[in-house]
């Protein structure tokens, strides 16, 4: 194992734990003010969909942009909190009957299975709502107008121009093949876009300059392209035990990826050129990057 | 037909014009910055599921209260049109097979009817979504200390502790009816956030001092009170041809309502102290309230 692996999977354990702790206390029963009361059952569904041993990749990406830019770290892990939030709402509901009908997620039952398809439907709608409380919340510290930039950031990620608008393609490209292109589309939305914001948001939440904020940006594209790509070969290679929930999925149901487009050599070769080219872009921080380049180069490499 | 009633169903239709023009324009197929690009079926769907000729009555509540209060008009109507998208996306949603299961809504097919269920899952998805960027976006013009605030009330309003709480309960109340105090806090919440805060958002846009945003919060409070009323009221008496929607649901449904256990005399005489008591909360204000006070009588009266 290379020393830098062993340190980028500690940061991530850390900021993972850290997360799952402000996760816990934000999805408590206590309501907030302006709140009138939290139904049990709801806030448990919602819990469950978040709480469920995920790697937080999303947070930490936004706590380590952040913390690269020196900004705050209560708002970054608020923010990257948020994201996370929002991430697991959409898994809540792509998992659903009428979207991808998965019974599985990280090896236990999804919401709609543990509870039922009404509470799965709430709870991610709640989820996606709460991610937008946590960012405007007064225990966030930073200046409204970077509040205004994340929620008006996130909300483009996340909606019909971002990922929603991406699953609404990756249902259709069940019917019908998408070509090259539209599958390229598709996965910036579906899960680019998510990934893309996580680096931007660190970039605002330090108040950077616009050239730094697009470079974050650009940085979060790159990784995004290396997550699918990755994914697309996992999907490939993986079994359902390793991934926790059913794999080979996206070849039975036809659906292309550049994968199957372009073959498993190409797919490794230009995950290469994605790492290198993210790294390099964030040269100009020298080692305050590493874990951020580590980051990179995991997304790229990982088995599960 | 006294001639207030009038003049406030012209402001209705006026404001619910403004209201459709901004959404047919925020819903074009035209993708914004930090967007990838919309899928047609998707923007079909959200378009479908929003400008279906509602009453529009929250935005028409957001800007009246921020005009009493000499708020900014295109924000109010921005404000008011995000909470249009929010309160719609609510009934796609609620429509869905596994939640009240509705072929209709004002007379035409349900979003899934139309669709199908994932496309209404997803539209409703970015409905919500898209609500919190039109607050957020450069477009509206509001200090971003406002923008904060209303994004955050709006959050709470609509999230577990506010509208998809009082629908989680309103589910559970299919199994087993509440009492009359878990009826008026479901009824609080699945109805009366939102009307709340749409009264709360028009002291936020004007800049109101916290007694007279706490002044029209109370006023909200009354006129989701008296909505709530009213349409258990319509449920027991109107027919559905007059309400566009199946009727009599909740009475066949075994669902509690304060008609059902304090009876049609009590809710008439409930309703008019309602009316009374929204009307001395803007006494403050003189003439410029009328058309707030002349809404809140409509929405007491109304046969639909």
């Amino acid at each position: 194992m290379k020393p830098e692996t062993t340190l980028f999977e500690r940061a991530l354990r850390e900021n993972a734990q850290q997360v799952e702790n402000l996760l816990d206390n934000v999805l408590s029963p206590a309501h907030r003010s302006d709140e009138i009361t939290r139904p049990d059952n709801l806030l448990e569904a919602m819990r469950y969909g978040v709480l469920n041993g995920g790697k937080r990749l999303r947070p930490f990406l936004v706590i380590e942009s952040s913390k690269m830019l020196s900004g705050n770290a209560l708002a970054a892990l608020r923010v990257g909190s948020a994201l996370e939030c929002l991430h697991c709402y959409s898994l809540v509901h792509d998992d659903l009957p009428a979207m991808d009908d998965d019974d599985l997620r990280r090896g236990q039952p999804t919401v709609h299975r543990k509870f039922d398809e009404a509470t799965a439907i709430l709870a991610g709608d709640s989820l996606l709502t709460i991610a937008f409380d946590i960012i405007a919340a007064p225990e966030t510290p930073l200046p409204d107008a970077s509040k205004t930039a994340l929620v008006l950031a996130l909300a483009r990620a996340a909606g019909i121009g971002g990922m929603a608008g991406g699953q609404a393609f990756d249902l259709a490209a069940e019917k019908q093949a998408p070509d090259e292109q539209g599958i390229i589309t598709l996965q910036a939305m579906k899960t680019g876009a998510l990934l893309r914001f996580a680096c931007e948001a660190g970039a605002i939440i330090a108040g950077a300059d616009a050239e730094t904020r697009q470079r974050l940006r650009t940085f979060g594209e790159r990784v995004g392209l290396a997550f699918q790509l990755a994914d697309d070969l996992l999907d490939l290679t993986a079994d359902a035990a390793t991934m926790g929930k059913a794999t080979g999925k996206d070849a039975a149901r036809g659906k292309g990826t550049l994968v199957a487009l372009r073959g498993q050599a190409w797919a490794e070769q230009r995950l290469g050129e994605l790492v290198d080219e993210a790294s390099q872009l964030l040269e100009p921080y020298g080692e305050r990057a590493d874990i951020l380049t580590a980051a990179a180069r995991f997304i790229a490499e990982r088995k599960s």
